[in-house]
């Protein structure tokens, strides 16, 4: 089957670019002397998770257990969530990850630590923990100062644990204004975290791991001598924000929406069948003013995906020029990926135009 | 099993609250002896369905043909598929659903009709339509002027379809800045179809069915003499939209997304495990100015969702005053309920405090 001839709407995965993507960033790791420990947040497709392992990475980083557990059941045995497992449901599912695959996690917090550590002790395990750190993105994390040591002096102290490094997401560069900035904000991301591990050293506590992310940032951060791991997820397919902030080019951008003209009302108004129950309402994370519209148009210059209802997409063009005709196919590169392919049942997987494979999102919806 | 004990997140239904929006709205629909059928893209689960239709519905209203057919599956026998049907393989579907269910449909183009004609006609069936009027949404539909009654007109003419009448939703309702607006949309909602509808009886076409919509306005527009029908969907929940607008209290909103606190960074700051893919980041439809942050806090004034990230919610207080400890559950009214179901896979029902069912979104994801 083709492409042409796929009911919208529905997510379209090109598998030569996906490859060239995975390919990339690899290159890039080894070219560096890193790990990279992709964040499979973004695609939640086993399929992709093992392209990836098999190309180089490491491991995986998953946000929730629920995405841990899925990913393991498919083969994947080294899984870093990075994400506060916290409440005894949570830290009971921990332990019986760390029964079946390499696990590790990290810790902002002595409470919750302890939770982990007294979990762990009494199975048997010992749980690998990296400190979170905020370097500006201002969700999780301790501020990178000298407390940082007397609370990693702290998890060596802590049965069922071992103190393994220093991790941060330097998320707030999705809010930048000018892509210029991008750069700064990676290389500040690996500095950041470098120095307090250099802290950490003098007060003799060996941090083995340096480990930062985001896509945007990950080819820049991942430069900084000492930093030892990258974990940017959202490469595999990049999106219209990863356009807006320079990160990578249309002809790169791996997943599209095929969606379908319904209603043509007037000469600047089309009507698709995509709505924001299947391309989100993602402007960026913080509001990027680089990504106008909710989607980009390749194929359709001048239009723009103006409004969204939860099923209809409102595309409009101020020149009211040639838009297309009812009926016609229309292709969408949506504004996140992640958000996209978290909606959506299953992927169709492209090559030259013809359907080679349907993969399902199996870790769709895996909130807990 | 009480709801303290849920893992987290998790979408909480209150049985009562519920039920007492079902019933109110039914109670309207025969105070002012009109149709409901309730649009069910709220909620895309067929016990509520089936509850809307014991309570007095006539039945239901869908967006995609997906929600028809599993909801057909789930014994509904009347449904109006209130989206343009167009292209093959939708418009087969349409004819195969027609054969198991009382269903209509709605039409903007003369082509798009021609298609359902032909269909229809060749599987020796008739499908009742609508035309769908563009009453200040700018979405779909056509101008409510004189060339209505030309296309309807030409709708008599085409055999396997029958004109029933107009139908329109003024969904710009929720772009107001001011909820004394409401009122004003919704009857206007209703006189712009009542007089469309004179003038196409003043050329001898008859118009059985003056159908309106959205939950904001069901209750101004149903009130128009000359209306027949109301399709509100979202006022089986409400939600943090709805009380911006002035249409319901925070007792009346029946869903409510249950989270944890996960890290507690500093005073004002509060991490929860609920993000864009369980809250979805709608703000009103078009950006309601009403509704502060990306949910409604009943238990904590003073705090608000200020930002979602995918899996994190980062509650903040200006005051840095009390908040919630780090491991303690948080209800969450969300701003549009309707998204928020489409992300879960089930919602718990809950009965003064306790789980007392669990129920599958059936028709989640049902985007083609």
């Amino acid at each position: 089957m083709r492409i042409e001839n796929l009911d919208t709407p529905a997510l379209v995965l090109d598998l030569d670019k996906l490859e060239q993507n995975i390919r990339d960033m690899s290159a890039f790791a080894k070219e560096y002397n890193i790990k990279l420990r992709p964040h499979i947040k973004a695609h939640k497709i086993p399929e992709i998770a093992l392209r990836q392992i098999e190309t180089g990475a490491v491991g995986i980083t998953v946000a929730k257990l629920g995405e841990a557990e899925v990913m393991a059941e498919a083969g994947i045995t080294d899984i870093l969530v990075a994400y506060p497992v916290v409440g005894p449901e949570k830290v009971e599912r921990l332990v019986n990850l760390a029964k079946e695959a390499t696990v590790s996690s990290v810790v902002d917090n002595l409470e919750q630590a302890q939770a982990l550590s007294a979990a762990f002790s009494k199975a048997g395990l010992t749980l690998p923990v990296l400190v979170e750190i905020d370097t500006g993105l201002k969700r999780c994390g301790l501020a990178p100062d000298k407390e940082v040591a007397e609370f990693a002096a702290r998890l060596q102290a802590l049965p069922g644990l071992t103190f393994k490094g220093l991790m941060t997401h330097a998320g707030h560069v999705y809010g930048v204004k000018d892509p210029g900035e991008v750069p700064r904000i990676g290389r500040q991301e690996g500095e950041i975290l470098v120095e307090l591990a250099a802290l950490l050293a003098e007060k003799g506590i060996e941090v083995e791991e340096v480990s930062v992310g985001s896509t945007p940032t990950a080819k820049h951060s991942g430069k900084v001598e000492g930093v030892t791991e990258i974990r940017p997820g959202n490469y595999v397919f990049y999106d219209a924000i990863q356009i807006g902030l320079g990160v990578a080019l249309p002809e790169r951008c791996a997943l599209t929406v095929l969606c379908t003209v319904v209603s043509a009302p007037e000469k600047g108004r089309r009507i698709i069948d995509a709505g924001s129950k299947t391309l989100a309402l993602d402007r960026g994370a913080h509001g990027n003013a680089l990504v106008t519209g909710y989607g980009y148009l390749p194929d359709w210059p001048g239009w723009q995906v103006a409004r969204l209802s939860e099923e209809h997409g409102i595309m409009e063009s101020e020149k009211s020029g040639h838009g297309p005709r009812l009926g016609e196919k229309v292709r969408i590169i949506p504004n996140h990926a992640c958000p996209v392919v978290n909606l959506a049942d299953a992927v169709y997987v492209v090559k030259a135009g013809e359907i080679v494979e349907k993969w399902q999102v199996a870790a769709r919806g895996k909130v807990t």
